[in-house]
């Protein structure tokens, strides 16, 4: 039977690139934001290797911007998550969990200083825009937020900083990780991160203009034709074999960042006032759930998620791919920390598999194999 | 060129009937509220007479239901919308428009009162969760608010009430619209309303046993096999017929609910504490645009979905489907006020079109044309 399609609608907000993209013969979407992100336009494997390979152009333009601006937007965003945003430096983007006063993960955006008293929130998969207003009403802050006009194309593979280079100019390989520069598209200043949700390099380029969407994506496809630059969107087997989580698939509201190994970017001893720290505080070292590798040595498909050990079920798996380039099966799983203390296998449907640490570590896992 | 698929993903949630929605061969989906909602089975056509004859069962978990409890919970919610809840009956729907302080709507749910300080918001498509929560939290209120482990399946069309009498009983008959009833399932007891997404009838019945979605949909096919029942959604053609509206389609949290003809739900002089009635009361008869609809003669396509009246952009189409029964193309589309003061014609992407009130009066439209 033929994969459903996704049925689109004005609530599954087109963007200034759409156009592009599905002349580009777009296969698949998901919604994002209430917006259409791209999956796939050849097959995912195709995809894959070019991205690993060469360059390709992102209609990321679902990363919306939640602005929120005013004398009291640090103190709105520092309450909002527990990563210590005092330091952060204007131009710079900050991976940082939002989460409640349970310590659950309401969103894991980057935080952009766009300048002072005036950040973007350029978020994942909820409606941060909502909780950011209900918290500021009910404090009574003086903050401004809303959904930004902006509409991020990204720009990753190894080719990537040639081709941007080509668009805006010399400034583009001085820009470092995570961090921007105002650069002009036809005379227009717009915001270029070397940033992206994958691991093979590139940028984010923060589009503020709609006319110029299908100039700059046209100028990126005619510039890029040497390294062969195609359209994509995140690759799924990219984005596990490098580790990236996916909010909504393996994290949620129901978990806490301990659980998704995100201890890096809880500041748990910061003289900041952030309402999710003193659960968090509570909470360090005795969370119950770890998310997880899981390796399998042949494709496999499974109908149920559920992780079992003998008969108790001790987790779920949250994302799965077959990896091309190591010739495993590879999973995220959500599993009871009790249980990982003393095991290391597990089954899925039927299918037995190995737990790893994240990030895989391929060389302990396939050794010489590599394709 | 084939429809691009939706890529399935744990954030694109499934639900309880999952198994059994691919076993009917489901044809489409949407996401809403990051959840899979059936949109089609046969085509939308087949779709539409077999609901407008028979009787569907249609997977709606997608509308998820945000429980608000506690000591606060009916001041939180009369602060989130400005419907007067005050007389509401436990048990009873009542459709409210949720706004913020400029008037924009939020989400345009269904309240249920569901016991006594206990209330179910049935939302359309956004997080309303986190608004409700942030709101909590800055205003320091006394309520508990959770996304239930609740699961609607509707039995829409004629023969619906014929159907779910079938499975829950004689008291079925005796349910008003807009009011429910406790009734046993395999001697548990979910609460069957007389609601539903179309104006052809029907029940909605709030699962909250996941364990027995599956039996409950079988039972509804197997005692409906006489009475033709078929699986599906919320249908675009009936829908757009019977004039009901779409949050995140024909209305959004730019608009007020003046632009989108709710004045009915908005009670401007009731003594409540309300956060959107000062600005909905300065709204008032000065709002600028308008929903209205839109008819065109033959079956169209659009490129482009700007509503012009010679060369000035008027409008755009927010929802649009040929009508079988009618023989007309419909949309819905958001005018500017002082435009329709004195036009009755529009051109969409080149086609003309002839401006009508919602809901559509197909008496003056068609005549004896129906089919």
């Amino acid at each position: 039977m033929a994969d459903p399609i996704l049925s689109v609608s004005r609530r599954t907000r087109s963007t200034p690139y759409s156009r592009r993209v599905t002349a580009a013969g777009v296969g698949g979407y998901t919604v994002y934001n209430h917006m259409l992100l791209p999956t796939f336009f050849g097959t995912i494997e195709d995809d894959y290797w070019n991205l690993c390979n060469d360059v390709q152009v992102w209609d990321v333009s679902c990363e919306r911007q939640i602005e929120i601006a005013g004398p009291d937007s640090e103190r709105l965003l520092q309450l909002m998550t527990p990563r210590d945003i005092s330091q952060a430096v204007i131009g710079q983007g900050m991976y940082a969990p939002l989460c409640d006063e349970d310590g659950g993960i309401i969103n894991d955006p980057i935080l952009i200083k766009f300048a002072d008293h005036d950040w973007w929130v350029s978020i994942a998969d909820s409606d941060v825009r909502l909780w950011a207003r209900g918290l500021a009403r009910g404090l009574g802050l003086d903050v401004r937020i809303r959904e930004a006009d902006v509409w991020p194309l990204a720009v990753q593979g190894p080719k990537a900083e040639q081709l941007v280079t080509r668009v805006f100019g010399d400034e583009v390989p001085g820009i470092r990780f995570f961090r921007s520069k105002m650069l002009e598209y036809r005379g227009r200043p717009m915001m270029v991160m070397r940033s992206g949700y994958s691991k093979q390099g590139g940028f984010e380029i923060y589009l503020n203009d709609t006319s110029l969407a299908e100039p700059l994506w046209d100028e990126l496809f005619d510039k890029g034709r040497d390294l062969n630059v195609r359209a994509g969107g995140p690759n799924l087997i990219e984005r596990i074999e490098s580790g990236l989580l996916s909010y909504g698939n393996d994290m949620t509201y129901r978990h806490n960042p301990f659980e998704c190994g995100l201890d890096a970017y809880i500041d748990l001893d910061a003289d900041i006032e952030s309402m999710s720290l003193p659960a968090l505080r509570a909470l360090a070292g005795k969370h119950e759930h770890q998310l997880v590798g899981l390796v399998f040595d042949e494709p496999v498909t499974f109908d149920n998620f559920t992780v079992y050990a003998d008969d108790r079920a001790v987790g779920d798996v949250r994302s799965q791919v077959w990896s091309p380039r190591y010739r495993r099966y590879l999973a995220m799983a959500m599993m009871r920390r009790d249980f990982l203390r003393d095991h290391k296998s597990v089954s899925v449907d039927g299918k037995l598999g190995t737990i790893v640490d994240l990030p895989f570590d391929f060389d302990a896992i396939v050794g010489g194999e590599k394709q």
